[in-house]
Formats: C-alpha cells, sequence, structure tokens
C-alpha cells in the first residue's frame, strides 16, 4: 500500500512560522515520523509540499492507480480552494484532512472549510500527531479500498 | 492514567439508527474496542452515555482530579449546546471532540460546533475509527497534563 | 394500533400560561379529548409531558415496537433541539408535529422547526383541534405502517 | 355553511406532476374526496384553481358574505404572493393554509410562507389527507364565525 | 415576601472556572452575601441550582404563589433556552436576569440573551455584585407584585 | 395633458379593508376627489384598478403617447414585481409611487420598494392625500415633458 | 397655525454641492417658495438649518406648543440618527419627511431611514416640490392636530 | 419535432425598451431569425408572449405532447416566479433559459435566477443570438428527448 | 469620592416622552433621587445632561482625575456612537451603563449597545431604579479606582 | 479569425472525473469537435489548459493583437478567482464563459461566478455543447471586434 | 497652496488614551511635525480638531476657495458618519483619509469607513507617519487641483 | 537596507490596463520611481512580479535575512489569498500594502482585504504615489526592525 502525504503553502516555512501557534517542529521532523509510522505499519509514504494551487492539483490528478489514500493539509487553501476541492472528488481516493492547530479556535474565515465536504475525515489540533493519527485513519481506508 | 469517554444523546440508539449514516456497530462494541486500545496502552478508561445535556454538564463538572483527559461526543449537543461547550472551558480538563459522520459533508447546521473552540481537537468522519483515533490523541494529551 | 402523543416544556401549565396566546384549555381537558377521539377509532393513545429535552429523546428512543405512531407537540424545543430532531430520525416511526398557536405569526424565531424537516407533517395553530387533527393523521400513518 | 376550497398554481397538473413529491393523485379525487367529507358534515363546498395570481386575489375579494371560510393551497405562491396574503387579511374571512408535500424538508425557499402568518393556521405534509384535516378545521372555524 | 434566586448550569463551579472571567468567589459565598442581603430587607430568600434545563423549568412552572419575584442567572442558557424564556412568561412573575460578567465585552454568541426580552430588566458584569443589585431590584419589584 | 392612476391589487377593496391601516375612504371617493384635482389643474385623469401583475404590465406598456405621467399605488406588488418595474423602466414616462399607508412603519417586507428605484419620487403614509400629492408632483413632471 | 421646517446638514451647501444630483436651487430659494405657500395657505413658518445632531434634537424638544407640524429633511441623519428619530416621537407632534433626491435610487445605505418609522408619511425625489408637497400635507396634519 | 419559443413580460416592448441594455431589435424580429433557423434545421417552432404569469403557466402546463423542447426567456419573472419554475419542473420536458442582457452584469437582484435550476441550461447576454444558440440547444435536447 | 451621572440625548424631555415606555418620572426627580443616595453613602454626584454626541466626548474627556466612576444613559446614542465608546476606553475611568427600558424588549436596533463592551456592566429595565442600581454599582468600582 | 479556447482546472481528468455529473467525453474529443468547428467557420482555433489560476492569467494576458475572441471554462476557478476576472477586464478582448454542467443546479457556492460580470454572455448546463454554442458566440463576437 | 488638517473625535486625549494602541505621541507633537513638513515643502497648513460631528461638518462646508486639499482623520465618525462624507463631497476639494492605527487588524465594525468611497485615498496604521504621508498625499493633489 | 517591492497579478499589464481606473503608467515607471526614491534614501530595492499566488508565496517565504521590509500590491489577490496572508503573518518581516486605485470606491469585494489584518499599515488610492507613500513607510519600518 502507498500513502501520500500532502503540504499545503507555507509549511515549508514551519518551526520558524508563528511558533506559538504552530509550534516549533519542522516540516523535515514531521515526514521522518511518518516514515517511522509507515515502516511499523508495513506500508509505503511518499511526500510533497506545495505553495502553489495548481501544482497541488496537478499531483492528486495525478494519484489513482498510485495511491490508495491520501492525507492533506490543505493549510491556507482549506479555505478558498474550490480547485483543489474538485481534483479530491474527481481522483475518488480517500482523503484525510488534517490541520496542525485547531481552526475552530482562531479566526472566523478558517472555520469553513472547503475541502471538508470531500474528504472522508477530518482531524485538527492535534499538531504532529494530526499527521500521524490522519495517517492512521488513511491505512484503513487504504485497505478497504483495495 | 484515567480516561473518560462520554458519549451524548441517541448514540445509545447506535446500529439501529440510520444505518447509512452511522453504520451498524453499536456503543457495546465502540466501547469494547476503546477497552483493548486502553489495555494495549495500559491505562484505564471510563464510559458515560446520556440524551441529558444537564447529566453531561454534571458530568464534566466532577471529572477533575479523577480524570487526565476526556473524549467526548457531544452528537447532537455539538450544535446547540453551550451548557456542555462552559463545562469543558470550566475543568480545565483536556478533551478531544469525535463525530462518527463526517459533520462538514451533512446539513448545515451540523457544520458548526459550539464545543471545537474549547476542545484541544477535533475528530470527524471515521465512523468507529473516530473514537480510537481521539483516544489515542487522549493518551498524549494526559501525559503532557500529568 | 398504540399512539404516542408528546408534550413538551411548559405545556403541564396550559390553562395558567398566557391564556391571550395558548387559550384556557389544561392539558388534563386535551388528553380526555385525544382519548374519546382515540376511542371513536379504536385505536390506544397514550400520554407523556416532560420539560427535561433529555427524557423526551429517551422516550422517543424507547417507542419502536410499542407504537405506530407519534404525535409531539415540541413547543420551546421545536427552535433549539436537534437531539429531539435525532431521536425521531433514528427510530423510524411516523411523527406528526402539532402546535397550539400558530407559530408563523409570532416572533421570529418562533418560525423555524428544527423538527419539521423528520416528520411526515406539521399541523400549527388551531388550539385543541391541532391536536386532534394530528391524531387523525398520525392513525392514517399508523395504518400504513403496520 | 359553505366553504370554498382554493387551489393554486400548476395543481391542475397533479398525479401529472412529479409524482415522487406530490403523488398521484389528481385535483378531481381531492375534490371529490372534499366533497363527500362536506356532505357527511352537512355543510358545501365549492372550488376553484387557478395559475393566476390576480384571479385568486380577484376570487378571495369577492368571499365575504358567501362564505365562512377558506381553505387554500397556495402552491408556488405561498412563497412569493404579497398580494394573497393581503387579500386574505382583508377579507376577515377565517382560512386554513394546506399542502400536499412538507414544505419543511424541501428547498430553503420553500419554508418561508407569506401567506402563514395571516391564516388561522397551517397543515402541511399529508397529502390528500392535509386537505381533509384542513376542511374539517374550516368548518371549526366556520362555526365560530358564523 | 419570598424571593427565588436560580443559578443556572456551570454555576455549583464557580471560584473554581475560569477565574480570570468570573472571579474567585463560589456559589457559598454568594449564597451567603444574598442571605445578608436578604436579612436587612426584611425578605425571604431561596436558593437553587441546576446544571439541567428542565429542572430550571419545571422550578419555575412551581413558583406562583410561593414567590414573588425571581432572580435568574440562565448562565450558558441564557443563550439556548427557549424553555426557560416560555416558563418565565407563563408564570407572570417578575424575573431579574443577572451575570457575573459583562457578556456584551465576551464571545459574540454571548451577547444575544433570549431570556432578556421577557425580564423586567437585566443586570451584567459586577461581579458578584450583579447578583445583590438584582436582589435589591427583584424586592422593588415584588413590593409592586404584593 | 393627460395622467393616469393605476390603483394596484385589494384597493378595490377598500374601505372594507382592515380600516385601522386604510382607513374608510372607497376607491371610488379617491377618484372622485382626483378629478376635482384634476379639473383645478386642467388637466384629464384616467383611472386603473387591477389585481393582476400582468394586467398592470400590460397597461403601462400602453401608456407611451397616451400619458405624460403616472401616478402608482403598487399596494402588495411595491414588494414583489419586477415586472412592473421593468415596465416603467421601458416606457420613459415619468411614474410617482403612492401608497396610503406609512410602509415603512409596518412590516419589515413592506420597507423594501422593487418599484422606488425607477420612479421619480414616493410619497407614502398620508392616506387620500398621498394620491392627491402625488398627482400634483406627475402634473410638475408632465409639464417638465412635454 | 405654525410650522416649522427642518434643513438638516449640508444643505446650507445647497447649489454648491453635487449639483447633477441635488439641482441648483439654494436653501433661500426653497424657504421663500415655501414662505409663499405659507401665506396663500395663511399659516406661518419658521426655518431651521443645522449640521448638529444636537442642535436639531435642541430644536424639536423644544416645539411643542410653539408649532402644529414639523417639515423634516433630515440628510445624512436620515441613517443614522436614533436621537433625531426618538426626539420626533418624544413631542408627538406631527411629523412629515422630505428628500429632493429619490433616496431609493441611491448607494444601498440611502434606502434605510431610521426616521420614517417615526414620521406620518414620506416624500422623497421630486427636488424643492418634495418640499412644497410636504408642506401640504403637514397643513392637513397640523389641522387635524388642532 | 416542434419546439415552443416563450417570451417572458415587457418583451413586446423590445425595441422601444432601454435600447442601451436590451439593443434596437424587436421580438418580431427574434421571431423572424428562430423560423429561419427552424426552417434550416427541418424542426417546427411556436411563439408566445405574454405579460401575465399565470398565462405562461397555463401554456406550459399544456406542452405535453405537443412540443419535444421549449427555449424560455422568463424576463423579470426569472428573479420572482416559483410558479413557472414549479410548471417547468411539472411537465418534464426539457426547457433552455435565453436572456438578452448578461444577467450577472446588472443589478444584484438580477443575478439570481429562480427559473435555472429546474431548465437544462441557461445563455445569457448574447443579444439575439442568446435565442438562436438556445434554439440549437432545444433542438439537441429535443432529439434525444424522441 | 466623586461620581459623574451623565444623561443623554432626549432625557431632558422625560415625563413627556412616551410615558408609557420610559414612565412619568423627570430628570430632576431622577437627580434628587440620587443626590439623596449619594447623601446616604457619602459621595458627591455631578449631572451633565446633553443632546450632543460631541459634548458628552468633550465631557468624558474631562473627567479624568476629577471623578472615580461614571454613571451613563447613552439612550439614543447608545446604538450609534463610536465616538462616545472611544471616549469611554481612553480616560480609562470605570464606567456603568444605565437604561430606564429594558432595551432587550423593545425594536431590534435597540438591541445592539455599541458602549456596553468597553463599560464595567450594564443595568438596564428598571425605570430610575436602574439609575440608583447604577449608582451603587458605581460607588464600589469607585471605591477599587482609588 | 483566431480563437482562444481555455480550459480551467481538472478539466484534464474529464471523462475520468464523475461521470454523473460531466458526462464520459474527454477534453480531446471537445477539442477534436471544436476544430471542426471552427474548420466549418473558416476560423482557427487554439487550445489552452492549466491547473495554475496564475499560467491562465499569463495567458489572458498575452492574447491581445493574437485572438479575437476567447471562449473560456474557467472551472473551479469560476468561484474563487479575482485575478482571471481582472485579466479578462484588462486585455479587453471578448470572452465567453462556458459550463459543462448547470452550475445552478449544484451547491450553492457554485452559483456565483466571479468572472460572468466582465464576460459578454454565459453558456452552462449543455455538456459538450455548451463550448459548440460559446464558440459559434465568440465566432460573432470576433466579427464584430475586427 | 493651504492644506487643511482635521482631527476627529477624542484625537485632543492622544498620548493620554490607550498607549498600546495609539502610541505616546500628542496632538501638539504630530501638529509640529506636519508643519515642519509644510515649510519643508513650501504650503501652508492650518489644524482643527473637533469632538462634535456637527462642528467638522461645519468646517468642511467652509473650505472651498480658501484651501486646496485636506487631510482628516475621522476617528470614530470614520465608522458612522454620513453627514462628514456628504460634506466632503459637497465641496469637491480632493481629501485625504488618514489613521495612526491598522483599521484592518481591530474590531469588525471598524474595518468599514463610510468616509472612504468619497476621498482620494486613504493611509492607515502607521502612527504619526500616517499624516507626514497624508501630508505628502494632499500636496500632490493639492497641486493638480490649481 | 534592502526592501523589496511585490507586484500582484496583471500589474504586467499595467498602461494597457483600463486606464480610466489605473491610468496609463506602466510597471517599469513605478519601479524607476522607486528606484530613484531608494537613491535618494540610500537603500536598496529590488522588484517581483508574478500572476502566480503561489510564486508570491515562495518569494515571501525567502525574505528574511535578506530583506529589513516588504512592499506588496496583492492586486487581486488581496481579496483572495489567505495564502499570501500566512506568508507575511510567518516570516515576520513588516509589510506594506498599496493600491493604486482607492479599492473603497470600487465593486463591494474589493473593499474586504484578507491581506490588511497582518501588514504594518494599508494606502490606497493615489496611484503611483500609492507605491512612493509606501516605499517611505517601509523605510520607517525597516530602520525599527534594524
Amino acid at each position: 500500500m502507498k500513502i501520500l502525504v500532502l503540504h499545503g503553502p507555507n509549511l515549508n516555512l514551519l518551526g520558524k512560522r508563528e511558533p506559538d501557534i504552530y509550534g516549533k517542529v519542522t516540516i523535515q521532523r514531521i515526514n521522518r515520523a511518518l516514515e517511522k509510522l509507515a515502516a511499523e505499519n508495513k506500508v509505503t509514504v511518499d511526500f510533497f509540499q506545495s505553495n502553489h494551487e495548481g501544482e497541488i492539483v496537478d499531483k492528486i490528478g495525478r494519484i489513482r492507480g498510485e495511491y490508495q489514500a491520501v492525507v492533506i493539509n490543505p493549510a491556507a487553501y482549506t479555505h478558498t480552494s474550490v480547485a483543489i476541492r474538485d481534483a479530491i472528488s474527481a481522483v475518488g481516493i480517500p482523503a484525510v484532512e488534517v490541520h496542525l492547530s485547531n481552526i475552530y479556535a482562531r479566526e472566523d474565515f478558517r472555520r469553513q472549510s472547503l475541502i471538508a465536504p470531500v474528504v472522508k475525515g477530518q482531524i485538527s489540533g492535534f499538531g504532529v500527531q494530526s499527521y500521524l493519527l490522519g495517517f492512521l485513519a488513511a491505512i484503513e481506508l487504504g485497505k478497504k479500498k483495495k
């Protein structure tokens, strides 16, 4: 089983970016933790980070046949991208939406996710653990998919 | 470590209730799965189900000192109960909000959670696994609490 | 055939409560009129009144197998209770929503019923006769149910 | 006692029109059922159907002195006609609003009735029985009127 | 003269609950201060605290004939309970709404009180003194009532 | 100079219709008063009343070349008719909107006029005098038109 | 009979101010035309112009006993002044609201008048003639007042 | 194949009506162009224009069996007629909605079409060509229908 | 200790103004009652009434150093004055907002106070007693301030 | 004459993507159909597909001088891209907006097009034929442009 | 060239007022800095501060002929004064709106400026430098004006 | 000191794009003017223009350590990009938002800036001078930063 982890815009800055909201962990450390979890569960994991909505749409459009499930942190595009939403709907691969911070405890506009209605489920607020739990959820979804 | 799992209104009907939305699993089977997970992680788990907003508020008001974390599926009260929200804020114990169905893929009024802004994080859409992932999250939060 | 008539909050005060809106009839007299109508139609009727949202949810959760239809005046909970709505959806028994006063001729917040989308139909504005007409509707629904 | 039954726009198409929403009954069969009920209750019933808002307004404007009560299914005009609302207010005859389908379980715009605040009461969701129950209600109102 | 003081949900946690918003005073100390004030004014005071909306509605339904005025801190139910509002309207006893914190300086949803339109007046923001001032107001209202 | 006075729906019922809002004057008396005023000002006046939106649109569509100005009381259609609005725009004859009652002191939906943005001016609240003042305004507008 | 004509803010600039909206007439010419009309109708007219909300409130507060009716062009304060609205309500003298331009054909915020619900009627869109018609209306209202 | 072209209110005034928005073409010229296009495509075309919502509803109610497709320019009724919407739904004939002007580049209220959700598709903004393109679309839809 | 009592617009008309809402008491009698209460509590009280938003802002701007607390009835400016709000914030003296009538039982626009978020607390609905209770609150706040 | 056809995000997935909404046709087949139509009309057609908002903006910025008209299916960017809207406004080439599905019969957010106010016209709901009709419209617009 | 700098309500308190938002600078120091900048640019500057909306309107009404440009910090009146907006429109002198704090990073109601649509441009968030930059902008605008 | 000037989408078309709104100046001329101003102030300036949201996010993510301040004209992305907003927040470099046109005097959707709450200040409406004033502001901010 192969699972794709998609990191949205500005997540490349993690660790340097507003540590009071996002903590001090870097994207590299998140990826290492996910690789470890993947190995424990005997699945393969790939990573993709982009600040470009279009590149994320391109990537999702190519995942069919290659991955059984997707873990996506759409970050800022959570609230503004119909294109990513449509891409997820189009490919028909189960997706898990994750957020480091609790998006429901922040600014009003962050409480509306355009992505959530088309993913299988959403996990938000647990920092790095949001990714780890989301990865576990994706494994289960991938099993059913096969 | 002790963790309390709170089941909100109508969850006693699970399995009989709208199986196309909630699946066929019963609350008893969810509790068994959680007990197994708790044993694996060497923590204690207690369960509480009520259809009464006031009983849930009463219960939360008494958890301090006894539990290190709470997993709560507020069900219908997610969208209408300021009292449960205030109870969670008041006791200062980390809480994890879980939902069986993806509340963001249903009626509009189910997309607003009054509880989410005061919990640590939220997990929705994975069926029974929402509880299991939420329990894992609660264990991590309970460790920091201690 | 057995039909349950559910009276929501404050209906125990009927007759004493704002007679310009609700008239002078008491809940006892409504129940007597319904018993007479039930007898004429050769069906059994039970009554339940509670000011507690949770007790109404509990009661609805237990009606399957015992009743063929429900007549409910959710009163104040019409506008605030997702829990009662979910209970009605969950049990799959046809329900009829009734109101003594015309809720569309009162305050704005009384014009939105959270219950209406999950019941079979709604009758409002005819005083005691709302119950009687609703009971007749319930008998018809109960016949189809059998 | 004479009661007028007013059928609004497109009800002439009943039976042919979207049978999953409105059933297969025709307006003729509804009228026959009402005539039977009228005879049982020893009252006279007249019928009027029009697709024209203006004709319905004209008709209501002429009912005073001739009818003691009105049963009206305003259909599409429920949501758009201030003119029919004003006509009902103007003539001061008790009116009962009926709907075949449960308008609260359909599109958002069907949940707002411009007519409801000026009628005595509203019955919706019981198919043909909505008319029959509405007719019974109208008889009671007509009695008080006399 | 007898005055009832009603404490809403979570007020049993006072002193332990978010002291930066609600201060460190406990419900016991508030009651003691009210008893002292009652004695000075030669009136009797009773107390009732509940986390259950239904119990508060039950209690209000029974006050007629026994109390001349009510002081109520509806707490979380301020913003969600039509049932308590209807109970206050139904019994026709003058009521005073009090809040420890200034509800107009907090979250948006706390700025709307469903209770305020049916009470005589509202006092918010003065901590324990909100209760004391509310009690003085209730004495005046009770005098007129007699 | 010829001026057309258009009376909208239900104005044929005037005098009989809700006299607390609209007074006891009839449409005949309004027309007589307008004829008298027309004679004093040496202009010709014609009248047209209809409950049919379409007839009013038809009538407006034919006024060019025949009338120099229009006085219109759109009544209920004030708030719902884009068709009448478009007809007025289309013919390019100056129009004066009049209302017997003060539409800004009534229900919320009566405060929005779809007609007002395309007429020259609006007069509301003065009973019969609204028509008389509107007629004087129309004469002035008709003079400029010529 | 004495009638007060109140000119609101910026009307002192009339003639110089945005002539495409307000025309080239000055406040002096409006006052002269009103004096002429007053003389023809054998009533007395006084004028008051102020850019200060407070001065207008002061003035209205003193009119009782001195004037039988008021014509007011609240200009910008139409949309923002509860104080002027309350002053008009307080003194109980019939008031007529006038506007030079058609406020319903301009920016959205100009379509809401805080003043309109408390005046007898409103006239807008006829330039200077709005004042003249409003003055005629005020005379009629003043007669009834006497 | 027979196709019906329905022209809504005020389209009889075309050419005379606001030529800066609607151009100088008349309804007769549109019909001639459509007849030519029909002839080229070997289909029959009929025309119907009315300013009356009710007549349009009547007409649509009679088209089944006679026409295979409808081209409708609902004009002003686009934004206000639930009755026409329901008529189109009721008859189950494919319909094409056309507009001469680009309704999305005009007043806000013209941006909402009550008709669009029940037609097959919508064409707006191309003047006479909107009708011609809509007619071509209707032919294709009519072919599938047969 | 010195306390300033600020009366907002139209309060000079009290007693004459809408006695069904505001009672028959005059501002003079309120001031006398406050002087008596001040004397009993051994504090000094000054009064200031103005219909001018600017004068109230001027006055508040000068109170620092002279007064320990302010009681303000902003009347109409409650709902429209950001300037008074900013003045209260700017001077940093504890303020108590009072209203004679229950502003939450009146028109919608009176339910929003721009002032409430920056005062210590608010008292509304008790007539003259609102001032007396507010004055007692101000004394307590002034004590802490010293 | 040269016409550019722009395909927005996810249209590269057509045929594979949600065939119940978008049908089974691929972008290649649409382009072939358009080339055939272009040849029949003796115009040149170019195609451009991108999932990147920025690339679409880049492309539009370069079309002046090269193309006489544009057919654009903005897909997801219809509802979120001010940048594409501004690009179309900036270049001053007539544009036609097309949609495969009827966007007015889908989710609420798909009913608002940010692009529509700046294009010449919009065609939606006819599947591949939307493109073909749009292309015919573009040819007409391109002729006027030359 | 002469430029007028207008300071709105509460700016007289600057330095003393909420220094965390507005800094410690006083209005006198701002004026000194502006005089220095004026001298460097060989223009004359006058200052006017008022807490009275009416005085600011009066002042603006008199500036024509005397000043070539205006710099205005409307402070609280930014969000509530249509009168100041209308005054600026009326005099036709280019105006620059300045704010010390970033009004878009504060309370929601501060994000809407009634003044901004009628000024040439707006500068907000740079403290004293907002005035200096605004003054430079005013000089440029004044040059074009001459 | 180094300052980065970021030009958003479509600004490459400046001079050719809607000259009635944006003037005839080109981006090259703006950059030349800024270089001259930079030289006068002895600071270094770099420029970056992109139509791609993602490239702007990439660029901002790399500025830390290289620039002391940023001047950004987000153009269309002002109203739609949470990603750029988050990038600015993330890097912690003071930013100045500039707009050529007065965004508050245009379409409604242009009045909301998603960027404004996270920049230091905003300047809009002065054409090229918006950039020059913004650059001066950035120099001051950069000084404090060092």
